[in-house]
């Protein structure tokens, strides 16, 4: 049962485990993904390999842990492109809404099928770390430590105006059909491409692309319509990059998913964060000009109100929103330090 | 000839003219307008009615004001859209590639046609801005005051990037026939309109989209897939709109001359510079993310460098990049002084 009171069933839920669940259950820890991840988050190819791993802040020598593919998504869990049983054809635009208490009831599911009784942590960053604080909310006594990075409580409404940006572009496409392209044989590949690169640039700092590509040309011709700076062939190969790994149905799902998301809204979440004894850390980058410190602030004041115990520091970091998934001095050791902390 | 080596013959060029030039000639000035305006400065729905008219800044009882459609535009001078005299049919992609150099000489020859020996003032906002840098480069003896607002020497990589998003978009949208859609009697409207919503949001500050439109929802009814956000509505209505008014062909070309504007990277320009006596007032605004006040502190040093007469002030507004269109505080009164002060 979804929180919208429709119904979805089967879920299948694609996730990797690293390490061993001690036999007092204590050292299982859940990590979220953000917008586009998937499961393999440890290991070659996975998206939180700094993180992830023996020796690493969430050490799978030392911890049991869980990582899926969300709800909605498009890398092995149920999504709007899976097939409808009732059907036989993909779900398409009749897959309904979702929200991150909806994410986090599959979860719960897949860690109650897996022994996990409770949570020493639960990490995420930017999405990710905004389905962690909802773990919470939903679960209160489930969790003792919740690591949030990167993320924000609420988006802002220029987060919703990019994400309306992305989504125009990708419904617009008459490779869309009305979000049954699957049946048409099709993608709306361009759609997709052009929402990425914009959201793209939101991932990033300015002083990145700056350092990184300035005003350097690929070629030393004539000035072209057709691209030339080294920033426009990065940008084009990350949206081509995209397309071909991505649903542009999950796309359009998850961004309008975050653009609800704002829990404290909801009075349900001051009841159950005054009965938590979960431990919040937050952490924001300096250059991050999507989940700026202030959303990382505004939700420390939240959690604070309601007597949550949290603490939140600002890196610095040149790499904008993109920080929580590289190593940016200072990071890896305050999640250690955190997750290790016995207090 | 264009800088490109290309000739361009006949050019129709679309002015307004406001105020009546001296006898001696003293009291011209020009305003140059940005990416998507028109020669329509002054009076009811002009894009500067603000600072220019009588009595206001650029005061037409005082000053003999020219304001003209640029070249490659599309609100009646010689554009990407016009028809090509040697074919009977649209330039499109035949149309040559600009420079804002070529831009100032068409406007030179405006002014000789009109009897203008000399100007009072170069003013513009933005593009404008940058326009009236390339005039002072381009004739040293011809402008007294150069009004640089909003404006850089050179786009940085994040802008480069925001207008490859926007070109990728209208020429991925299969109603750009390869820019011959004029032909074709379609518009790519979609690839427009996406572009302007992206842009747009470059143009305004987060913090105006916030006190504007928050979070608020234009309906109360549950989640949808549809514009439901009031910040969407008004992005969406921003780019419905500008597909009405604005030529596809003239956004690609415009914001492609942009990217290659680099004037300080011509050693022409710092012989032209050297002897230039023309005294700059630059402005920018401190919410104003797209050209940023450090942009304009770049632009004072190398004019500094080259020992031109130049001053800077950031100013404080709300409002980002389009600050330049509106009025805050202490804005209309520094442009004012400029033009007024005799030293």
């Amino acid at each position: 049962m979804l929180a919208s009171g429709r119904t979805l069933a089967p879920v299948e839920v694609a996730y990797e485990t690293y390490g061993r669940l001690d036999d007092d259950g204590g050292n299982a820890v859940v990590v979220c993904h953000a917008l586009t991840g998937d499961a393999r988050a440890a290991g070659e190819g996975g998206w939180w390999r700094t993180m992830v791993g023996p020796g690493l802040p969430v050490d799978t020598d030392r911890y049991f842990v869980v990582s899926s593919n969300l709800l909605g998504g498009c890398r092995g869990t149920t999504g709007p492109s899976s097939t409808d049983p009732r059907t036989g054809r993909p779900y398409g635009p009749d897959f309904p809404l979702l929200t991150l208490g909806d994410l986090v009831a599959v979860q719960r599911r897949l860690l109650a099928h897996l022994g996990v009784a409770r949570l020493h942590a639960a990490v995420g960053g930017s999405l990710g770390g905004m389905q962690v604080l909802q773990w919470v909310i939903d679960d209160p006594g489930f969790i003792d430590r919740a690591v949030v990075v990167a993320a924000s409580s609420r988006l802002s409404a220029e987060n919703i105006a990019f994400s309306a940006v992305g989504r125009e572009a990708i419904t617009s496409d008459p490779d869309w059909h009305g979000g049954r392209y699957l049946e048409h044989g099709t993608l709306p590949r361009t759609g997709l491409r052009v929402a990425r690169m914009a959201a793209h640039i939101t991932y990033v700092a300015a002083q990145t692309l700056e350092g990184k590509f300035g005003r350097t040309r690929r070629a030393d011709g004539p000035p072209s319509l057709e691209p030339d700076f080294e920033v426009e062939h990065y940008l084009r190969h990350q949206g081509e990059g995209f397309v071909e790994r991505f649903d542009a149905l999950t796309y359009v799902y998850l961004t309008r998913m975050l653009d609800y998301v704002d829990p404290f809204a909801d009075p349900r979440t001051a009841e159950a964060l005054r009965r938590t004894r979960t431990r919040f850390q937050l952490t924001s980058f300096d250059s991050d000009w999507r989940f700026d410190t202030a959303q990382s602030l505004r939700l420390l004041e939240q959690l604070r109100a309601l007597g949550v115990r949290a603490e939140h520091a600002e890196l610095s970091s040149p790499h904008g929103h993109d920080s929580f998934l590289l190593t940016p001095p200072g990071y890896l050791d305050r999640v250690r330090a955190f997750l290790t902390d016995p207090s």
